[in-house]
């Protein structure tokens, strides 16, 4: 154990604040700052550090290399009935997460049901912030992006799949959302990455693949994450990446990387109004949620949680003070310090 | 070992005959007895004898008890843009899923994106049937269906969640389309009875729990089949629930089951075409494809799969003849001829 998991607390505004500038320094206009901002930081008050602010020094730097769009564009590709693609031309993927999902509502209002398609985008963090945007509107929101390859294919040895996240919002009476958001592999790599920081030497089984596709346990022997369940989670990641990443026209595999095409992003809403009568599918619903709360628990569980219980949990304590990793915050007051030197 | 699990061969036009004449005798009408069997019939050639024509007693008791209609009806409840709802009044599963996958595809024609919800259905096989429709239209075809439970919710002992399959099929050129379909359970419980009547004790972990949502292997101990990858598959099939379920207003849980409502699908399509560029989707696909394809193997591995590969070779083996369970063959003959006697 070293000083590298310490622990800070911050108040949320002052947090907020420190990203808002460096992305302004940057040269991203300021709506887009707190844009990016309130994702970042929403994902750090859900307990999803893996996606909040640590993520921050990485946008920077791609802004900075000329990767990244300052200033968020998009161009129209395709626009026909419920179906929209757009070229991203590489600007913020949050910020295009954004106006996709937003341009999904506004069409789905119409039509029952729309996506919208975005190509050269660029990672957007916790795919659960874009769905739930279309929860708040009454609506079932789905998010999936591809991503840079951290799996092998089933039975291969080389990482060639991103383990592509798919993120759906329920929308519930009275209640936040109910969301899943989950990555098609077991665990994320950076959480391999920072147990190795930390000087722990042994993963659990299952979790990870050596350089020649053979499962390990030594933390320092890791190449590739596996994909949840086996050959269906790397059939899951498969179809991700078709249709994220191949109908999109956007990035799969390392093409899907910051220094390449960057990902391919895909978003879906599903109006519950206009699936007939919405008033039954929120009593349903919480009906449906009571009925499996109330399931007799086996040893050693002490509720039975719906998706994305824990990270609403999380949010209910940390909405004025968030906890972080104090290497995350040390990183991102680093950010644009060489510049100003 | 018993003979329970000897093997016949059988010409496929025979089996088909066979089915046709079964539902033909308990009042189904020729076009719609075809429809059903050739679904059937395709998923024994495809090796998924889970789907195959095992299921038609079932379908055929459930006509004769008045619970399936004997000519297959649905009702519109809604549809505005690209969203239909219906109610399929208990109709046959395979017909209500031909003609609302078909509707679908014709709606996509037009929209991009079309979905067809349909409560009050019946088991409709294998759901890789309908979502292949679409792709032999040049679209990606996604079927989800609710089903009796057969899980519990994740930390619970309780059967109380269906292993709710989802189907997801991807246009080719030149190659039969790509099909993933899975269900969020390890294993199908019919497997494991399966083993318990072949005499093996003992099945590997992780495949099932016991009464008290205890980890079992022991055949006899298992009450429930476990999700794939823990919460994550849970919150799966929990999503699939509540769209293909609460969103068509169909059943969930116990009420998804032959003898209550029954269960609710969903069918998407999504045209290529209307992304754009649906030539430059078929070769990025391709050249996917073979990317992976050509990733180096992990050791006791002979070759990388895509979804629905293994399916492929066992249907191009069985065009003419396809091999059955004696059993399932004995029980199929046996269907009516106690109304005979």
């Amino acid at each position: 154990m070293d000083g590298k998991e310490k622990m800070i607390t911050i108040k949320v505004g002052e947090l907020k604040r420190i990203c808002v500038d460096k992305l302004m320094a940057a040269g991203v206009l300021e709506q887009e700052a707190v844009m990016i901002t309130d994702i970042l930081v929403e994902a750090d008050q859900r307990g999803v550090h893996s996606h909040g602010v640590v993520c921050l020094p990485r946008y920077i730097s791609l802004i900075r290399s000329g990767i990244m769009q300052k200033t968020a564009r998009y161009r129209v590709v395709n626009h026909i009935g419920s179906v929209d693609v757009w070229d991203g031309e590489r600007s913020n993927g949050q910020v295009l997460g954004c106006y996709a999902m937003r341009s999904a509502i506004e069409n789905a209002e119409k039509s029952g049901i729309a996506v919208v398609a975005v190509r050269n985008s660029n990672h957007f963090g916790a795919g659960a912030y874009y769905s739930k945007m279309a929860a708040e509107k009454g609506m079932i929101g789905i998010t999936v992006s591809t991503g840079a390859p951290t799996m092998a294919p089933w039975g291969g040895a080389e990482r060639m799949l991103g383990n592509n996240p798919l993120a759906i919002a329920v929308p519930r009476k009275d209640h936040a959302p109910m969301i899943l958001d989950m990555a098609m592999s077991v665990v994320a790599f950076g959480k391999i990455t920072n147990m190795a920081k930390q000087g722990i030497p042994r993963i659990p089984e299952g979790w990870a693949l050596d350089q020649n596709g053979e499962a390990t346990t030594d933390v320092h022997n890791v190449y590739s994450v596996a994909p949840i369940a086996g050959y269906k989670g790397y059939g899951l990641a498969l179809m991700i990446d078709i249709i994220a990443g191949i109908l999109s026209g956007g990035g799969t595999g390392e093409r899907a990387g910051d220094e390449e095409n960057g990902p391919g992003q895909l978003y879906v809403a599903m109006d519950i109004r206009q699936f007939g009568n919405s008033q039954n599918f929120y009593q349903e619903l919480e009906e449906r949620i009571d009925e499996l709360r109330s399931c007799q628990l086996a040893e050693g569980t002490k509720e039975i949680l719906m998706p994305g219980d824990l990270e609403c949990t999380i949010y209910e304590h940390s909405k004025e003070y968030v906890n972080l990793m104090k290497e995350i915050m040390d990183e991102l007051e680093a950010v644009g310090k060489e510049q100003e030197g």
